[in-house]
């Protein structure tokens, strides 16, 4: 039925039929090595005429967490879940599948925990005991793919595997980690130069403002409207002059048009998806009717990937890319069928309603139809066609893979700012991810605290929701609350759609203002540990944002799945309901130092005892929760990521007994680091008698320029200062 | 600029212009008693054009409650909402309007609470804090309207004021509170027989089973699709010999077919509302093209609660009225409309993305469109034409109206059971209400508490949500856990809509059908509670599912949307989350009695401090929690209300001093209660020294065959049981 191997220590792939390679799995397995196989202990393997079912019985007290991007609990049990790259605006609890397709899951049987990976790009339908609350249900609609089991006793383990397995994780430049703006759209030059206006104006930080849709000229990829950015190399400039990246939107579709070079290149070598009848495939997207780049092959990535490059010499650092599920709004073969649909009933003498449930039918299935993704192929590097539908999750996959190598070839050392919608497994190596379309619910704050969970364990490290909402209207609250829900997220951005409030920190009254700019000052006060832990969870291949149950090993957490770490050392426990000044909190293991912040300088901070608690937190406040015997680093505030020297840092920590923290840094902006070019402070506090020894060591080349490091210790007992200055 | 007088003590009518009377207040004012002002402390008015806006400024602290059946928290502070009642089956957190409009609110500045109602039928916005966060903005589409103004102290007087006002809530029948089942559709005689079996053979208590839309012949009202249920009342009966009684859904569109009678009378009669060439309106719902009947008119409310008798004498004894806000799938004029649109649209050459919104926007707008209901009349009993959109709020009001009138003249002394899906401020007085289609999601169990208590601050008691939601696919946890949150609530009923997964008891594993026969099971060992409880808050016009914050005098409780009290002494806290086995529960004020239900036999109890918890609830237990010094009422279990002879009462409390319980029964199926046919019986229990006393009394001519009372009473030190038998 299958072949089988030891692919690294601990992980067995089982492969099915004779599947296309993905590229998920960057390690490849001597074919040699492959044994034959016809069972799977503990796991039912059934295979149909077009269609492969896994099933796996599950105790009553089973866990099951993975499948990365996806709406629902943490504990993916009770609910189906369905892999397929899916344009969605309606986060709402029932769906199935969105833009990301991540086949990977954790079945936690208590003390043992398997991971199953299933490298298939097309649909697979995961029915986690939700038909029967017993059994897990995996179906693959095909008979062709590749499986990998991974047995350990650890989730941190098996995330590291994974990441073994799959690459590991995009490293973006450091400026990416301070606060983003975005809105669709800031239209033009003079827009933008307001916004980046506002935040000097009003002194809050910020780093990059970012361009959706309408920078480009009728909407084709790689241009720019001349006309509502005259002179876009310099006004790129005068806005970095104020310390702002522009971060332009590219979408995939290439709008059919005479002409304009990058359709016309793309048309000349053949570079775009086909129908079965070997024409360009056309769909219609933002710009109308487009051609898609055949991203699966290698020579249209090459080339598209260094199309970013006119943007680049433009001066453009960062890159999102959207719309790669691939969303289409109508192909023009799905709107003939509805048109024809719409006169048939049109015509009718007495419409009745079983018609205009037939009208409402046909007109929710012209966007984003299976049947489109039916009808076009790809032509891989050996020549083979092969339908989309069976190859739906490496879309956006390949199209930031593309975006990635292009960048590698364009400027091998420098580090550019690149995440997508759409992804897959091993998508990770190339760029982050944002959670699309979400909406100012405060439900939705609660989701984006799971999805960042969800997707750190397999390895989307970079990656955040549009922080307030981006469809719908936010409240003031809403967007505080938010703002300091994500505090701790790498992607720390605000969005908004169009036709919704405006949502920028000084869209709404003054006193909102003030605290989210406290808050937005807070974040770049923290940057030198989010920094640090990221990039520490990069090396080590692990999670950055983690939930309690990969730490901790009591009972209580499994059912938290609103509160999670940052890194090691520090929890964080949001608020996300409307009117409320206060949340519950449950603290495992010790005691914890709380620190209410809300303004920079203040430290308002008191232990508490392990167990559950009620915090309160004032509309201004973010309680956060650091680990007895650990340590977290601050910085100084800067109004963007490398305005001043960072040459001041201050552990803050709560010490009984002793802790330790290893601070790293590098320049942020090259990949010197990869060889060496990094630095690790491991700073070590013991507790002595009534006194205190502080041990400092370094590693790694980075010229860094620390000067001083200040320390503000908590215990039961006392509280203490010291700055120790650096030779 | 309004006129004004004391209404009732603390209430304030404030009459603007001249509207048309809604009939939601019961109480008429001497014309004498007005004198004409211009402005209100503390309120700021702003007549426009067509429109009154009335601003009220807001402390930070202030709460805002109230607006009956709405999405969001129960503090409203933060949302715009909007009274316009809508047919919606997607109640996302967004959403402004429902079925309901109930537009009153409670604004608690502290120690001062004020209530307004405004009493007018057409649209008004409440913008409550959202665009400001330091105003209350209220928008009503008309220059004519009341306000009613509430000054006091305490949430429960406001509400007694207001019931003062709109009247006292209908009661239903007792068996309406037994378990009811519900299925879009159980289509044919054979599926009920069948159903009704099951809950034989897996002997489970049942009241009622529904019969949606299908068992009318062609969705016409008021008719039975013999070939489906041949001799039907005698079907009726069977059913009824199984303790099980039937309940037909009634909607408002009268089919347009000759020789259908209902049709017929109704143009014979002109009793169906108008367009604005004087001819009947056309609306296409179920049965295709319909007319509304004029329900603002007596003569036609007349009629038409005449026509229930056609059902009622074939043995029917309860109705629920749906798609009464009115839902309007489409018009023909729309419909034309849209046709057109779309035509002209697939007519252009080069079919753009700007059309296909276009086309999306005109597919969106043909149901339930605004310009409908500004196509059509109502003529008044005066004459007077007035337009539907005017008085949009009143329909499912005042056809409800009609069915509860008609009941009065069909059997005056006879309850029945009468819920509606829309409603307007006043028509607790003629039924119920059900929350409508929400969906199989864990978020609307938390809405679905929500909803109850923010219902009962204005009078609707008998009223619940669709258990296990009517949309979407429930797992058999959700459904579990469902089944415990709304163990108290009036109107419990189990709903799903065609096409979704069964979820009758039975529909899921065996363990699970047992989980839920237990649930369903302590349901009805509660009922003497339910019943007791709900009757004395009818009668005292309160609450029968309150808020913590309309007891508790304790800051802590204000955030509180999750737990709720049970008429006095018992308070929920259901679990609302995936895979959750516990949750947090705060106890006011005293300790409390934890009671973990899981069978009825079992009395799984302990006393705990009060404070915050984490209570843990395996998935067959449901936690309650009575407070110190009070008690509670539970029977027998019954397989349907009326099987056994209630003649053995068990009281259950946590009695530290003293505690007292005023039990309330009476024949629960007249109105001979309202004459003195009622029973109390007073049970006080004194602690003294290592003794008790107990004493009871009785008040109330119905003769009751109660011969023991039980007693298991808890406090610190003991328990205690003891047996009375009543002479």
């Amino acid at each position: 039925m299958y072949k089988k191997a030891e692919i690294i220590k601990n992980v067995e792939l089982y492969k099915f039929g004779n599947p296309i390679k993905t590229d998920a799995v960057i390690i490849s397995v001597d074919i040699e090595k492959f044994k034959l196989g016809n069972s799977i202990e503990g796991i039912e393997l059934e295979k149909g005429d077009n269609s492969f079912k896994i099933k796996y019985n599950l105790d009553d007290s089973a866990k099951i967490y993975g499948l990365g991007e996806a709406v629902g609990s943490l504990n993916r049990r009770g609910k189906v879940y369905k892999t397929y790259a899916t344009d969605d605006f309606d986060h709402t609890p029932g769906k199935e599948a969105l833009y990301g397709a991540h086949p990977f899951l954790i079945i936690d049987n208590g003390t043992e925990k398997i991971g199953i990976f299933i490298d298939y790009s097309g649909e697979i339908i995961f029915d986690v005991a939700f038909s029967d609350k017993k059994i897990l249900e995996i179906e693959i609609s095909d008979l062709n793919f590749d499986m990998y089991i991974f047995k350990n006793s650890n989730y941190s383990e098996i995330t590291k595997k994974y990441l073994e397995l799959t690459g590991k994780s995009y490293v973006p430049p450091k400026w990416a980690f301070g606060y983003q703006q975005c809105r669709w759209s800031y239209p033009d030059s003079k827009t933008i130069k307001e916004v980046a206006g506002n935040f000097k104006k009003y002194d809050i930080p910020v780093d990059t403002i970012y361009m959706d849709i309408d920078y480009m000229k009728d909407f084709k990829v790689f241009t720019v409207d001349e006309g509502k950015f005259p002179d876009f190399k310099n006004f790129v400039k005068e806005i970095k002059d104020m310390g702002i990246k522009l971060i332009p939107i590219v979408d995939p579709g290439v709008k059919i048009e005479s002409e304009y070079n990058v359709y016309e290149d793309g048309i000349e070598n053949n570079y775009f998806c086909k129908n079965q009848n070997g024409e360009d495939f056309v769909a219609a997207v933002w710009p109308g009717k487009t051609h898609f780049p055949d991203f699966l092959n290698s020579k249209v990535r090459k080339w598209w990937g260094a199309q970013y490059k006119k943007l680049i010499d433009l001066g453009i650092e960062g890159f999102w890319n959207d719309m790669n599920e691939p969303a289409i709004f109508y192909t023009p073969e799905g709107l003939k069928k509805a048109f024809e649909k719409l006169n048939e009933i049109s015509l009718k003498d007495d419409i009745g309603i079983y018609d205009m449930f037939a009208l409402n039918e046909v007109m929710n299935s012209i966007s984003n139809n299976r049947d489109d993704y039916k009808s076009f192929y790809h032509t891989l590097d050996n020549g083979e066609k092969i339908l989309h539908d069976k190859v739906h999750n490496l879309f956006g996959f390949n199209m930031t893979r593309a975006a990635s190598e292009g960048f590698d070839e364009i400027n091998p050392d420098k580090r550019f700012l690149i995440f997508s919608r759409s992804s897959y497994a091993g998508m990770q190596r190339y760029g982050g991810i944002w959670y699309g379309d979400n909406k100012s619910w405060w439900e939705h704050i609660l989701l984006s605290i799971k999805m960042a969970i969800s997707v750190n364990l397999i390895g989307f490290l970079y990656s955040g929701a549009d922080i307030g909402g981006f469809g719908e209207n936010a409240s003031a609250e809403l967007l505080i609350r938010w703002s300091q829900a994500a505090l701790f997220m790498p992607l720390y951005r605000n969005h908004s759609a169009l036709g919704t409030r405006n949502q920028e920190p000084w869209a709404f009254d003054e006193g909102t203002r003030e605290i989210l700019r406290e808050i937005i000052r807070i974040r770049y006060m923290f940057l030198p540990y989010i920094y640090s832990e990221y990039m520490k969870a990069i090396n080590e291949k692990r999670g950055y944002i983690n939930a309690l149950f990969t730490k901790f090993n009591d009972e209580n957490v499994y059912e938290i799945e609103d509160q999670f770490l940052v890194g090691e050392n520090l929890m964080a426990a949001p608020i996300y309901e409307q009117n409320s000044t206060g949340r519950y909190v449950y603290l495992p293991e010790t005691n914890w130092l709380q620190w209410n912040l809300s303004k920079e300088k203040l430290r308002d901070v008191k232990i508490i005892d392990k167990g559950y608690h009620y915090i309160k937190s004032k509309i201004e406040e973010t309680a956060i929760f650091i680990k007895e015997n650990s340590l977290v680093v601050i910085g100084e505030v800067q109004n963007f990521v490398g305005e001043k020297k960072e040459d001041s840092l201050t552990i803050i920590g709560f010490v009984e007994d002793r802790a330790n923290y290893c601070y790293y840094n590098d320049d942020g902006v090259s990949k010197e680091y990869e060889k060496g070019e990094y630095i690790k402070i491991d700073i070590e506090i013991i507790s002595k008698d009534n006194d205190y020894e502080i041990k400092i060591s370094k590693e790694g080349n980075y010229k860094h320029n620390i000067r001083e490091i200040n320390f503000e210790i908590y215990n039961s007992k006392e509280s203490w200062n010291k700055r120790i200055i650096l030779k």
